[in-house]
């Protein structure tokens, strides 16, 4: 199977989609664009969904289920929400078919005509901020603290399995606050718990950043992003939180009595993630093999594979495998023994190393004899033996070191590919060569898209806290006050 | 606030959308016929998810991905399921909008024409079947045991929150299998967990039995059913079961190659529960005070009220609260400590049994001294006086009483509406008074149809194990062998 991989070296990209579909994660459906999302990589994403909704719950948040159609009208209300979204959408004109009059099949009835055409949402603010405005009478009211679990369409041209397609699943934030400045602290705040999400449990290293005013988020006053450094040197925008000011309030007339008894407009943010960052998992940690998961995600933490030669061998190596499988179980770890007779053993150390499971345990005959157990990394491919008295201490342990070394890998990577350049010759060789620029920039729209014109890299981020300091732009050569970050990105 | 329901005597209907709203369950967007779900009642949606969730992994079942979107020609394949389903639905017709000649809004942009329309799924056996066909090639590959959580479209005419709705949320359940006898036997078990679901956790019996041909899912072999009696004696639909036969493998070429290397078409199940047992809920238990919710699936099982005139008695008596709170938490009880300065006791306790907090305790400056508090059950309406040091003891024993209380009293109210009758005279007179109507029937779809059309009765199951009997239809007089089950329903 791995076999089939194409390496990361030869064709990156190839190598990806060969894995997204070789580790059973997704697969392009008969529907333009949308994807199925199979058994072994939803399962992932549920992992993502229960750590991430935790994290909302614990900071205040509650879940709510908004329309999957807004009406068109409700796109044009905000302007630059309209240009953003509601140009390449799915857009519902009919409500009935009926069979075809030459009586093959069927076609849409005319008589079935909306009279206003609705869009299957590709973000909510517009029907959210509709339903606040009967929520919202005063400040009493506030902060609304609600988020979504949804699918949401965008009709892109060019898809990815997970990176890019027509229909993805997300969450999307969307609170209403009395003042600017509650909603400023909210939208930092979401980006926070991005940000040790994507650390903690994807093992991701990311930078947190404010994006320039031509990436933003359309309807955004400003819009939080964290990236990520993919292992072919492009950057990963794994997750955005934007202050929305009192842009979409206005363009849905919500507001509330302050406590001064006077009406004001309400103050927003929304933030999502999505099944997106399942391309970036795939692409942070996985290598020629096929994938690498850290442990917190991982649907099996544990494979187990027993090695026998007759059926006495058989009993005696499962009946050891389901033992300690049950030890480990009550460990809270999450073990398959894997005793398909079907199966030849380097079958299945190639199968389960395809699909990423953090770490293998053999156990064969003279195992049991001996008292012993092999024990594998998926993360560095190394084996070693082990008592079987040892066996929980080990791969509890392993949890923790499998998770910690993948964060560092990146980390180190992500470093290493994240450079200071002071010359438009050194930027351009250096976004070539791939990671994240770190230059001088004179602060304009006009500028940053030359430079995506020249280089093909975006400005990913302006540092949340950006060191002040006087330079020239590497581009224009005009006078700049801040060093920010370039890349290729996904 | 609850004062502001109608009673279920004056208006049962008026009531049941009253409480939807009044206790901030659901509403009606902007969108016709789509309704957002409000945070508390999704999470009583949550607890349904995961309980249920949990009861198809423990059975063997994994979820997946498949698309909002089913090719129109999908539909065709399968003669009954087009006739079923494709008619009222969603039908997406465009990929782009333009800014307006005239310059007000967007318009759908001409050139935008999708070559073949999509409907937004109604349910998803065509397009997962459409899937399975490249998952499937030999015996080895079945079962294929998947679920999927999504939301599904159907443009009903008449909409209700929750009870009909054009879109809602469900699970749906699509299973592969090498044999008849091994779908027929799936099928049967998750009505088995649907029936243990609805009794165990929404504390609502039900009965199981078997649709007639004319009630069947479009494109089932058999359907079987679920069916729950509200209290207005109108039975409820609450889950189906179906057995597809070879159906969609047949629609979509599955085939698999068995053990004696034959290539045959795969058996199918499907089974769903929606955000329609949210309806059934509210409407088994509550009463003219508002919601009453069993506390498996409450989000708030125990609310502390606490007293106060001051500032001192303030501090006492939330710092009491609290401290109760935290010990009720230790025994994972879901407790809320309402210690809102802004409203007052009354304002309060109304509140919480509009939202069917199944138990509400009240804490005084003198409880504290006595060491005493007051608990209240939402089920019965009755209060009682404790030792606080007995809090623990009584309110967990409470969560398992009043659980049990109402699916006993429910389960009563059931059986004395379930009536047995022999002549068309009573059959007229029982249907108007509400309640099952266990009577006599031919067997065709002929006396069903007429039965319905005078009465509005619907033929709600057969029993899965008839008793077999000699008797006489009680609409047509002709011979019939067994007695099966009318009402009228939702």
């Amino acid at each position: 199977m791995a076999k089939e991989l194409s390496t990361r070296e030869e064709n990156y990209s190839q190598w990806y989609n060969d894995l997204v579909v070789k580790a059973d994660l997704a697969e392009q459906s008969a529907v333009r664009g949308c994807m199925v999302i199979k058994p072994y990589g939803y399962a992932i994403w549920e992992y993502m969904h229960d750590a991430l909704d935790k994290m909302f719950k614990d900071t205040g948040h509650v879940n709510a289920y908004f329309p999957l159609f807004i009406p068109k009208s409700f796109f044009s209300r905000e302007a630059d929400h309209v240009e953003g979204f509601a140009k390449e959408c799915a857009v519902v004109t009919h409500h009935r078919l009926m069979n075809s009059p030459d009586g093959k099949g069927v076609v849409v009835d005319p008589s079935a005509k909306l009279e206003e055409e609705l869009i299957v949402r590709p973000t909510s603010e517009t029907i959210i901020w509709d339903t606040y405005r009967n929520w919202i009478k005063s400040y009493r009211d506030l902060p609304i603290l609600c988020n979504q679990w949804a699918n949401v369409v965008r009709w892109e041209m060019r898809t990815r399995l997970f990176l890019r397609t027509a229909e993805f699943l997300w969450q999307e934030g969307h609170t209403a606050h009395a003042t600017s400045e509650e909603a400023l602290v909210e939208a930092r705040k979401m980006l926070d718990v991005y940000a040790e999400f994507a650390e903690k449990w994807l093992a991701i290293p990311v930078y947190k950043g404010v994006k320039s005013a031509n990436e933003r988020f359309a309807g955004a006053i400003e819009t939080f992003c964290i990236e990520a450094m993919m292992q072919d040197g492009k950057a990963l925008q794994a997750g955005t939180s934007h202050f929305l000011g009192q842009n979409f309030a206005k363009a849905f007339d919500v507001k509330y009595l302050n406590k001064e008894n006077k009406l004001d407009y309400v103050w927003a943010t929304s933030w999502g993630v999505s099944t997106r960052l399942m391309g970036a998992l795939i692409m942070a940690h996985s290598d020629d093999d096929g994938l690498v998961l850290p442990p917190k995600i991982a649907p099996i933490q544990v494979v187990i594979v027993p090695i026998y030669k007759n059926d006495d061998e058989f009993k005696l190596t499962v009946d050891k495998a389901n033992e300690l499988k049950d030890k480990l179980s009550k460990l809270g770890i999450r073990v398959k023994v894997d005793d398909r007779d079907t199966q030849k053993p380097g079958f299945k150390f190639h199968e389960w190393e395809l699909k990423g499971v953090p770490v293998r345990v053999v156990i064969g005959p003279r195992d049991v004899q001996n008292g012993t157990i092999e024990i594998a990394r998926r993360d560095t491919m190394t084996k070693e033996s082990a008592n079987y008295a040892d066996a929980e201490t080990i791969i509890s342990q392993l949890m923790t070191t499998i998770q910690d070394n993948l964060f560092k890998k990146a980390l180190d990577y992500r470093n290493a590919h994240t450079v200071d350049v002071n010359t438009w010759d050194e930027f351009k060789a250096q976004i070539e060569a791939g990671g994240f620029v770190h230059a001088f920039w004179d602060g304009t729209t006009e500028t940053e898209l030359k430079i995506k014109e020249e280089t093909k890299a975006t400005l990913r981020f302006i540092p949340l806290e950006p060191k002040e300091e006087e330079g020239v732009d590497v581009y224009s050569g005009k006078p700049a006050k801040m060093r920010v970050y370039f890349a290729k990105a996904y």
